[in-house]
């Protein structure tokens, strides 16, 4: 018996075929989005698209669908019918209008040419000043949902695009019957039914223990959006591993997969993670690490966790809280110093070592005791998420002098980004949630042993790696076993398809040691910097974009 | 009418040979030491020096004079009879232990494989305990003079090297019947004359006013150091541009000139080139800017100027206060961004372009506006001489995104050094010492226009450049010429031989707006990193020397 998890990532899905007995993974099929990310100007047209904006054509969804589960059918051999469940998981919030029955506005000719009646993608920056107006008039009303989201709505999320959409373009919002996430609107694609998961519901439409902000508060935001919840959305919310209903007969003929297979409730891909590495219980941090990196938890306490990106029952294993926190900057961080600021002797001597630049100035940086290189960073080149939310902070680095080199600079900003991991751990400790380890999925932990060592020797905690490389479509592939009834609850799943590497890096006492005390001082930088005593990054940020006359970048 | 100045720097002597009338510069001559900086082992051994120990051979010095001198004379067809006077300039303190005669301990067999018995460079840094140990000292006695070096005395200075050779070879001590500096040997040595010039004395071995530290602070740092001056130097100082005497024979037969050639008292490189560039009065600080840059203006008053590293009657120019303030990493700071810091991309660009990379970097950074890259350095990657007279200070940056680019760094880098003398001057004018305008000398200012226009901009200053690359020969060929009686003091000699480009920098009036923005943010981070708020420099430079196994680097 099998089912099939497809991750929907930012530029393609992926397909992957699961042994439902022991998650062995059968076989994988990738499928790139033709209109990719919509960032200039829509498909047929040639008007630009303001900055900011990032779109993406539905559609291209069901190509996924229509082409990377045939091929993973085909490579194993499988047969439909030994197919018995499909799940999905898909970035978040990215969201859609849509007709009553589904069909998506930008296929309808009369919207196709306005931007507003496409996807937008969960990158789609373009909603900041609704998402200010969310933000302010939450605080002014006292709204107690707030706090749950670290004090702050973020542009990317649900409401923030929803009412740009009715401030921009008030005919979509209008002729939208529905407004709905992505990951939700390609299980209606599949079954034919509606769902909202409790997820995306959780994380992204600001719901907390089933209930949405009031209509008072939505009035507030704009007298037409007061109602937005009942005119275009749903109050009831599906559980993670439940059963949607079964693939329609047009959707068994773009797949090859029997009509009435299983469909699971939608899901992100990051949450989806969690069980994936065999996380269903509290006390175990999961980092999804790659660009920026997601950090999440479960408990059976709801706390407030100063800066978490929110807080959710059920938002990632059913019977749960579910926390999530993150790093803005983590691999980009990284990458940008290897792409600006490493001078041609390091280059050539890592092609004369056959290894990529990263590798290279890795086993460098592996020669180093911590603490030789002298160096303390602030990981905040793209801000900083959790704990302190504030986009306006920006990187630092402390100790440089004359006998710096890269590789120094290059380990003490993968040791800012452990410090920073460990502000998280402590606050969420702080309010008496336990972190007891730590399990890294993604490509960076992967592909980078010392940052692993250095991360379990800054947190002073055990670290293990998640056993699969495509641990996302492996867990959705895990939640299609429990709709298909193959397993009762995703902690069964768990125990018998979930995948973690039996290897446990653990703390290295004196390298810790050395790691307590440059953390001290990372922590006081931290406070100096992002608590206000010294808003200098802030007053760099104004006059930067004064001097560009006004433009961000 | 003719004279010759001689510059002797770290690695080679340069003669120039100048026109009276007008300073015109007819000939040059450049002879390199043979035995250069000997920093690994003594010349003819194979047994290494200790870190930090840097000596050079006196006899080099005199091969300068034997190489150059006939050079500039074959070079220009002046006849000997045409060169009026000689004057030389030098590296300070660099001393040497020498007999009654003058002759060099280090060329006398029995002491020559004794490194104490050689010159003791500048930059011989061995020095440092005994520096300590004068100034834990002086403050616990209470020593006046101190004040007048920035509360600090380097342990690049006199007496710190003196009692080096006290403490660690007795018996060259004790076989040395004088210590002198190499600028006053050389006079020695064209002129059989022993004399001690003013600028030396009162900025190397602590003179204020004409009196040394008192027999009991000598006694204290040891008993054998009580009598140092009145056993082996001197309590009386030649004034710059005197007369010391005539060349003697041998010195005539070195150099091709005729005996008895006016030869003028000893003087240091930086403090000579500025009535090279024409100053003599009080109100305008003449910077010297090449690694590092050295900060000069007189006054008529006598002020405590924090972190100055020096203040001396008669020391610059006769009559006045000479004070000297310094930044300890300048062009050196832009070299290590430049070797260690900038991706292959620009390296290739600057190819294509026919630029060498600091050349490239600036047209870049020129077409920035002010706060456009949103960056402040702290401009301590070498420490901070002036005005907090700390070397475990470090390099900061604060302000980087994933958009920032190496030029936007290169010209924060440029900019913190411009605040680090705004600080200087500042400092000053906080003591009633005005400074009305800058003039800037040596090679940064030479090749680079954005730095300059930054330079005034930031420090609010209209600045002008030396009118000769080679300020300092220029200089001693004008104290030649008040030696000769050609004229009778310096600020004659100024009046007609000195040399200033006519083209005044001034302030841009709206970059100065945004860069007295962007100061109050860098004098808050100095304030904050440099005067003990938060000493986490010092603390990670600690950690680093631990992690090292104590050893520095």
């Amino acid at each position: 018996m099998y089912t099939i998890g497809i991750d929907f990532g930012t530029e393609s899905g992926r397909a992957v075929l699961v042994d439902v007995r022991d998650g062995r993974e059968v076989a994988t099929a990738v499928h790139s989005y033709a209109n990719g990310v919509i960032d200039q100007h829509l498909p047929g047209s040639s008007r630009s698209l303001p900055p900011d904006w990032a779109l993406q054509d539905p559609m291209d969804y069901i190509e996924v669908f229509k082409h990377t589960i045939p091929a993973v059918l085909r490579q194993s051999g499988v047969k439909p019918e030994e197919v018995v469940g499909i799940a999905t998981d898909f970035t978040a919030c990215t969201m859609l209008p849509v007709k009553r029955d589904g069909t998506p506005l930008s296929v309808l000719p009369e919207w196709s040419n306005n931007p507003h009646a496409w996807i937008k993608l969960w990158k789609h920056h373009a909603a900041q000043p609704q998402a200010d107006q969310i933000n302010e008039t939450a605080r002014r009303m006292g709204e107690s949902w707030l706090q749950n989201y670290g004090g702050k709505i973020s542009s990317e999320w649900f409401f923030s695009k929803a009412l740009q959409i009715l401030k921009e373009a008030p005919d979509v919002y209008a002729a939208a019957d529905r407004l709905i996430e992505a990951a939700d609107w390609v299980i209606w694609q599949l079954t034919g039914v509606e769902s909202r998961n409790a997820c995306t519901a959780g994380y992204k439409a600001m719901v907390q223990n089933g209930n949405f902000p009031s209509r008072e508060y939505f009035a507030a935001l704009d007298p037409r959006f007061a109602d937005v919840v009942d005119t275009k959305m749903s109050r009831e919310f599906a559980t993670l591993g439940a059963n949607v209903g079964g693939l329609t007969e047009q959707a068994a003929q773009w797949t090859g997969l029997r009509p009435g297979t299983a469909v699971a409730v939608a899901n992100v891909d990051a949450h989806v993670a969690v069980p994936a590495v065999k996380v269903t219980k509290p006390g175990t941090m999961v980092m999804i690490m790659g660009t920026s990196t997601c950090h999440m938890i479960i408990d059976s306490d709801q706390q407030t966790v100063e800066g978490m990106c929110g807080v959710v029952r059920d938002g990632i294993i059913p019977g749960y809280y579910g926390y999530e926190a993150g790093q803005s900057g983590v691999g980009d961080i990284f990458a940008w110093f290897v792409n600006n600021a490493v001078p041609p002797e390091y280059h050539e001597a890592a092609q004369a070592a056959g290894m990529d630049l990263h590798q290279y100035l890795e086993t460098e940086a592996a020669k180093q005791k911590p603490g030789e290189h002298g160096l303390i960073a602030l990981d905040w080149w793209n801000g900083n998420r959790s704990t302190l939310v504030d986009a306006d902070l920006t990187g630092l680095l402390v100790g440089a002098t004359l006998a710096t080199r890269a590789p120094e600079i290059y380990r003490a900003l993968i040791e800012s980004t452990a410090y920073g991991t460990r502000t998280i751990i402590e606050s969420f400790e702080g309010r008496g949630i336990p972190v007891n380890e730590l399990v890294a999925a993604g490509g960076l932990p992967e592909k980078n042993k010392l940052l692993v060592q250095i991360y379990a020797d800054v947190t002073g905690k055990p670290m293990k790696l998640a056993g699969s490389g495509q641990s996302p479509a492996l867990g959705s592939a895990m939640h299609a076993a429990v709709a298909a009834g193959v397993y009762p609850d995703i902690h069964a799943a768990a125990e018998k398809m979930g995948k973690i590497k039996d290897e446990v890096v653990h703390p290295i006492a004196e390298n810790k040691a050395i790691y307590d005390q440059l953390y001290a001082d990372y922590k006081t930088l931290y406070d100096y910097f992002g608590r206000g005593q010294n808003d200098v990054m802030k007053r760099l940020k104004k006059i930067r974009r004064e001097a560009r006359g006004g433009i961000e970048g």
